[in-house]
């Protein structure tokens, strides 16, 4: 098994100002590749602290990979340090240095000397291009194990993983011919865990060695699959046996599988259906919206919405009934209602969805507590309306009340 | 000074399917009071793995902070494993048993065995209630080190932290009198990076010692101040000093500090100055209705939008000129202005905002390549757009618009 350990250098990242959102990149890719990823580090831009953990991760690591610090200001000391750490120089590189004054040319900017010194890079490394920008990966190796040196731009750091480390990882795992790990993920929706664990049964009857993983979010149930085989085939099959169990009791609450999303599948099924959609959001004020734009292509199913924050705009510009408001409230079955039915017909869609609830911290009442979400779905032959209740926080009842209008509008596709 | 190391544990961390959030909320707490964070590490469900990263952690560090894994089901082995690296045993603790058994029969739950498990604690380790789940924090100490173990449910962990830790920590700091490392940001908008750097001049010059970071997000550039010293006091007076001259320098492009967003801002200037805002968004698809209705209380300015993706939708639901679209095209600064006026009337609003432009991957033309966005602000007085190339990437494409839409209309209304 090739076991990579991931090291981030970086202040922002060890005192909280940014999420590491390199380090999950990197470990899902090398996953993929049938690597098995043993732990992620973050430390400071502290040279004493780059040798330190370089020492620790080694012993157990194959592949050490190391994102930050490789940027053209003073604070950037990891191209300096791992220098220093393998006992090499910088010299000029020539490829790089051509690349770099094409990069500045085209754009007419002038290579300053502070851009060309990101071409003076350590005589021993294998350099591994960067073409979204001007920092190259540097590869070293020393007594077995391999230390990869990313930068820490998200787009730059993925150039060179896609071009260059994950094609040297997968060529080494099977040159190796070493163990692999694979995982497959099965998206489910409509469902909470605990039922779903009670239809799939004691996993460890049908596992056969792999493992199940439940792992909830707002917008459904994961199930991750996971397996470990002498190659990527019989990986394959391992997984294939499981998949087929899981498909025959929970089937129908599956959507999708790895990179699927509920607002993709929604859109393949939207486009092979040939229908369109429309929102009226209230509390979710635009995240409903967002949602279905997020997906590239969307802009042939979904037609637009309106976000009606206020009662007047509900009334005045998406056209509810004023008494319906004051008879049964903003929050209500017949306010949901309303809004989907008049959001479909205002934009000519297929179908319309509406949300109308509390998404707090304040506005609760005892009858409406905060998390009371009402979501409506319209279509021609049939308008409907479910209540939710969620929990106290903002920004997690807006969440869910997207993820379970999705998950109305999927079942509703899917008949 | 305080050195702390946060260890995350699970596998779902390791392998990239979850990014870590709870380990950049917990550094910036801590360092918030005075403690510095010298590193992150995130390690698999294994028990020797665990044990391997405790020994390894120790000796630079004066406390441990451990999350994950302490849950009620087979793959949760902190509690046992640490029970073990302690030398210690598992015992029914009374208080959590109690606490449990109203918890669940509060909610009309049986407690079964399995929960009942989650009272049975390490006999010589101090239990940090929680009362926002079920599974208490543990905090051990050995030679002098404090290791304080967690649940990974973020509510959870952010209750224990609230309530134990970080009162723990501030008395740790205060009583041991030891240097402390402080931190403030300034948040601005409206300027890049390297002219903001050249308005500021030579940081070595004022810094005192101190730093300063500059970090550019889609949202504006946030000015990093850190300084050390003996106690809080002179710490913020060295932080006032730096924050006075940068202020003097680039002050009109600072809109708050720490904690304020711009959509918090401006929500701020909104309500003091009486004033209304509505959007239509092309583009951004909902994204900055969502950025307006994330703030708690945005229904006081925040009236709604429309979302209006297809042409269609931009003529017949929002009213814009048919002629326009197809003289200049839907991104075009007559589109965008039109839109922002019609939005404003529509919602009746002292603001209108409006955004139309190529999010991509696909749809660039030669004039108008991907990462083309128009902006309109439209008020009583003044009626303008802007327009923006961004990059290629749909995402970041989508957050910038929105980021750029903000910043107009902070801008306007600061006068």
């Amino acid at each position: 098994m090739i076991r990579i350990s991931i090291l981030t250098i970086g202040d922002e990242i060890c005192i909280g100002q940014i999420v590491n959102t390199n380090a999950s990149w990197i470990a899902n890719e090398c996953t993929k590749a049938g690597c098995q990823v043993t732990n992620h580090t973050s430390i400071r831009d502290v040279k004493e602290s780059i040798f330190a953990q370089l020492d620790k991760l080694s012993p157990d690591s194959n592949v050490i990979l190391i994102t930050g610090g490789l940027g053209p200001t003073h604070d950037d000391i990891t191209k300096p340090a791992l220098c220093e750490y393998f006992n090499d120089e910088l010299v000029l590189n020539n490829e790089t240095y051509q690349y770099l004054e094409e990069f500045f040319n085209k754009r007419g900017w002038v290579l300053t000397e502070r851009n060309k010194a990101q071409a003076m890079l350590p005589s021993k490394c294998k350099i591994l291009p960067n073409r979204a920008g001007t920092a190259p990966g540097m590869q070293f190796e020393k007594d077995g194990k391999y230390f990869i040196s990313l930068p820490g731009v998200p787009q730059e750091m993925k150039y060179i993983m896609q071009n260059s480390v994950l094609p040297f990882l997968q060529n080494m795992v099977s040159e190796n011919k070493s163990e692999v790990v694979l995982y497959k993920n099965l998206m489910t929706a409509g469902i909470p865990e605990s039922r779903l664990a009670d239809l799939i049964g004691e996993p460890e009857e049908f596992l056969n060695g792999g493992s199940l993983a439940f792992l909830p979010s707002y917008r459904g149930v994961r199930l991750r699959i996971g397996v470990s085989a002498e190659n990527f085939e019989a990986g394959s099959q391992k997984i294939d046996t499981i998949e087929r169990i899981i498909g025959d009791r929970a089937g129908k609450f599956i959507y999708g599988t790895d990179d699927d999303t509920l607002a993709s599948r929604i859109g393949e099924m939207l486009k092979i259906q040939a229908k369109t959609v429309s929102v009226a959001e209230s509390c979710t004020g635009g995240l409903l919206g967002a949602a279905f734009t997020d997906i590239s292509g969307s802009s042939d199913y979904f037609i637009g919405g309106t976000i009606v924050y206020s009662n007047e705009a509900k009334i005045n510009v998406l056209g509810v009934d004023k008494k319906t408001i004051d008879e049964f409230g903003a929050v209500s079955k017949e306010t949901a209602l309303e809004m989907s039915s008049k959001v479909r017909e205002k934009f000519n869609t297929d179908f319309g969805i509406s949300t109308t609830g509390i998404a707090g911290p304040t506005g609760g009442t005892e009858d409406k507590p905060v998390g009371t979400v009402w979501i409506g779905l319209a279509s021609k032959d049939k308008t409907d309306a479910q209540r939710f209740i969620f929990g106290n926080d903002r920004g997690m009842n807006r969440e869910r009340a997207v993820g379970a209008a999705l998950t109305m509008l999927w079942e509703r596709l899917k008949g």
